[in-house]
C-alpha cells in the first residue's frame, strides 16, 4: 500500500431503499464519526442508486474533489450491483476472478449447507490491484483501489464496503481502520465514562467547565437510552501519549459531581458490567421477566460466556406462567395484580429458588400502547432483586416514556444496574 | 405558484454535525419516502456543511440536475446559517425584510417570556418573491423559491426546510405537502414479498427473468439477516392503479420457483407473521431457548397485543434449568448433550407442557466464539417445535456465520420460522 497521507475524504452511499428512504443511512454517520475521529475532514456525504450513469458521475465528483472515497453498498451479488465495476472502470483496471475469494464464498455456503449459485461468482470479481477485506458475516468482501484515476494524474484511493451495517462495521473495525491509521499523521484513542441513573442534560451541567475547557483530550457526553456515556478523546503522535492524556482526564471527572452515577470505565454496556462484577464475586444470577418479555436475558446472553453467572430464568408473560414455573402466588396476582410490587418480589425470590442462584432479578410492568388503566397508567413497572438476604423492589414510573421499546429498554437497565447495589 | 409538474428531485441536508456523524440524518429518510410516496424520483442526497463555497457548489450541481431541490438546515440565526443567502444568490433575488415573518418570531419569543436578540431579525430577511411556510414550533420559517435560475434559461424549485425534526416534519406535513401535490401527476406504491429459507443470490435467479423485464413496476431483491425480501414498486396516475399493478405483479412472482419461500406479503418481521398466524386460528405459543437466550421471546414481545397468543417460556441456559423448569430428563442431557436433537425435542415439548400451550419451540446450539468441539463446532444449532402430534426437530449448521450475533439472529428466525409449516 501507498504511505501517501490522506488529507480529505468523502463518503457515498449506493442503494435504491436509501433513496426511497425506507432505511436510515446509519453508515453514513458512523463513518464519518469514525473518520472525524481519525482526523481526516469529510466535506461531503452522498447517496445515489444503482445507476450505472449516476454511480459513475457521483464517483467521479467525489474523487475529484478527495483523497479518499469511501463508499457502502453494491457490492453484492445481482446485477444491480455495480459499485466495483464502476470503480474498476474510473481507475483503470481490468476485473480478475479471484480464486481465494472464490473459495471463502463457496465455504461460506457448504458449510451453512446451501448451494452457491452462479452470480455468487460475480462476488470473486475482482479489479486488478486491489486491497481485499476479508468478510466474515457474509459472502462478499470489501475492497480497496489506490492508484492513479484514469485520465487524469491524480492518485487516489477508493474503499468500497457493504451495505448491510452487520458486515459493515466488523469489516472496517478489523481492516478498515488499521488501513486508515497507516495513512494518517495522528492516532486518536478515546476512553467512555459509563454514568448510571443521571440525564445527558444534568450530567453536561456538572461537566460544563471541563468540556468548554478541554480541546485535546475533548469530553463528549453522548447518551443511549437511559445511560449516559463522556467520551474522552485525545489526539497525539502515538498511543501512549493520547492514553496518559485520556487517563489523566478521566480522573479529573471523578473529583466533578458526576462522581457518585459513574459505574464503570469502557463498559460495552450495563449487563457487560453485571457479569462482570458477579464473576469478580463468583455469585450466580436467574432472571424472571414480565414486561421486558426476554430483553434481560437476550442482553446478558448476547455476552459470549456469560454461562459461568447467568444461569437462565423465565419470561412469565401469561399470570399462569407465573404460578406454575417460579411459583408467584395466585392469592398475591389475585390481590395486588401482575403489575405490583408484590408480585416483583415474588419473581425475583421464585425464580432465585427455582434455578439456586445466589441472586434473582425481575421485571413486571405495563409497556402499552394498551393496557394502561388510571391507577396503573402505561409506563407503571416495578423492577425488584432478590438475594438470600431477603427482596428489594423498586417503582419505576417511566409513563413519560410513551413508546413500548423505550419502556422496555429503560425496565431492563433499571433491572439489571440493581445489581450494582448489592 | 407555478403549475409545472415536478419530474425529478435532489435532497441536500446542511449541517457540521452530520458531517461529523454527531446525528444520524433521518431527515434525509423521510423526505426521500415522502417524495416517493408523491411519484417524484430522487436520484441524490447530499449532505454539506455550512461552508459557503461548497454549499453554493452543491446546491447549483443540484439545481442542474433536478427540477426540485429540497434542503433541510442552515436557516437559524447564526452567520453559519447561510442556506437562504445561497438561494437567493443562485436565483437572483434580492433579500428583504419580512414584517409578517418578523411579528410571527416576536410572539413565539414573547409567548415563551424571552426576549428575542438582534441576530433573530436574520430569520426574518427573505428573498423577494419566495412562498414562506410559517413554523409553529421555532422561529424560522420554511420557504420556497420557483423561478428561473440565474445565468440559466431553466425554471426550478427549492424549499428550504428547518434542521430539526421536530420543527421540519410539522411545516413538511401542513404546508410542503400540499404544496407538491398540486405539483406532481404520479402515486408510487410498493409492496414487499417476505422469502424465507432462501439467498438473496439465489432469489435473484430465480426472479431474473421478472427482474429484467419489469420497469414499472420495478421488481428488486433486498435482505435483512436471514431473510430476504422482493419489493414490488409500481408508479401510475392513482393509487388504486399503481397498487392493481403491484398486485398482479406479484402473482406473476407467485408462479416462479421463489414460490415456495413466500412467507407472507408486507410483514414486518417473520414473529410478526407468526402471531398473526397463531391468532387467526385461536393457538397459543410457548418458547424455551438455550443458546438465543431470550431473543425469540424479546422479538416475539417486541410486537404490541402478542399476549393473546404468547403465554411465555424459559431460557433454560444452564443443564439444571432444562431439568428443573421445564423437565428436560437427565438421562437425555448425559447421554446426548444439552446440544442435540433430543435435547431440543424434550425442549420443545417440556415448554409446552409447562405452560399448556398449543406449541412450544425451541433453541439449543453453540453460539460462540467458545464452546465448540470438533464433533460440535461452534454454529452446531438445533431448533424443535412441539404439538400434540409431536415433535419435529431440524438441525442448522451455521458454522460460517462465525459471530455470536448472527448464529442467534439466524437461530431465532429457524425456530419462529417453524410454526409456518405447522
Amino acid at each position: 500500500m501507498t504511505n501517501e497521507k490522506i488529507k480529505s475524504a468523502e463518503i457515498l452511499c449506493v442503494g435504491t431503499e436509501l433513496l426511497l428512504g425506507e432505511i436510515v443511512n446509519t453508515n453514513a454517520a458512523y463513518l464519518a464519526e469514525k473518520l472525524a475521529g481519525l482526523g481526516i475532514p469529510v466535506f461531503r456525504q452522498g447517496v445515489v442508486g444503482d445507476n450505472p450513469e449516476r454511480l459513475r458521475a457521483a464517483m467521479t465528483e467525489s474523487l475529484n474533489r478527495a483523497d479518499l472515497l469511501i463508499t457502502t453498498g453494491g457490492l453484492g451479488p445481482t446485477c444491480d450491483d455495480i459499485t466495483k465495476e464502476t470503480a474498476a472502470e474510473l481507475f483503470g483496471r481490468k476485473m480478475y476472478f479471484d480464486q481465494d475469494s472464490q473459495n471463502k464464498i463457496a465455504e461460506y455456503f457448504a458449510s451453512r449447507g446451501c448451494t452457491m449459485t452462479e452470480n455468487n461468482t460475480k462476488q470473486a470479481m475482482m479489479p486488478e490491484g486491489a486491497i481485499i477485506f476479508p468478510n466474515d458475516r457474509g459472502t462478499a468482501p470489501a475492497l480497496a483501489i489506490e492508484g492513479e484515476l484514469a485520465g487524469s494524474g491524480e492518485t487516489k484511493t477508493i474503499i468500497m464496503l457493504l451495505g448491510p451495517p452487520h458486515e459493515m462495521i466488523p469489516i472496517f473495525e478489523q481492516h478498515v481502520l488499521p488501513y486508515l491509521q497507516k495513512r494518517t499523521d495522528y492516532v486518536i484513542f478515546s476512553r467512555n465514562v459509563n454514568l448510571f441513573g443521571i440525564g445527558e442534560a444534568a450530567a453536561e451541567q456538572m461537566l460544563r467547565d471541563i468540556m468548554v475547557s478541554a480541546t485535546n483530550p475533548t469530553v463528549a457526553p453522548y447518551c443511549k437510552i437511559g445511560e449516559v456515556r463522556i467520551r474522552v478523546t485525545a489526539r497525539a503522535h502515538t498511543e501512549a501519549e493520547a492514553r496518559a492524556m485520556v487517563d489523566s482526564q478521566i480522573e479529573l471527572i471523578k473529583k466533578t459531581p458526576v462522581a457518585p452515577y459513574i459505574y464503570d470505565i469502557d463498559s460495552s454496556s450495563i449487563e457487560d458490567t453485571v457479569i462482570r462484577r458477579l464473576r469478580e464475586r463468583g455469585l450466580t444470577l436467574a432472571v424472571a421477566e414480565s414486561c421486558t418479555g426476554g430483553l434481560i436475558q437476550k442482553r446478558l446472553t448476547d455476552i459470549a460466556g456469560c454461562s459461568d453467572v447467568f444461569l437462565g430464568g423465565c419470561v412469565t408473560y401469561s399470570n399462569s406462567s407465573k404460578v406454575s414455573l417460579i411459583g408467584v402466588s395466585p392469592e398475591t396476582l389475585a390481590a395486588n395484580g401482575a403489575v405490583s410490587e408484590q408480585t416483583a418480589a415474588e419473581m425475583a425470590r421464585g425464580v432465585r429458588l427455582a434455578l439456586g442462584a445466589d441472586i434473582g432479578i425481575s421485571s413486571t410492568g405495563i409497556a402499552g400502547p394498551g393496557g394502561g388503566t388510571p391507577e396503573k397508567p402505561v409506563g407503571t413497572v416495578f423492577v425488584a432483586i432478590s438475594t438470600k438476604d431477603g427482596e428489594r423492589v423498586k417503582p419505576l414510573h417511566l409513563t413519560a416514556l410513551r413508546d413500548r421499546a423505550t419502556i422496555r429498554t429503560h425496565t431492563a437497565n433499571e433491572a439489571l444496574a440493581q445489581v450494582f447495589s448489592i
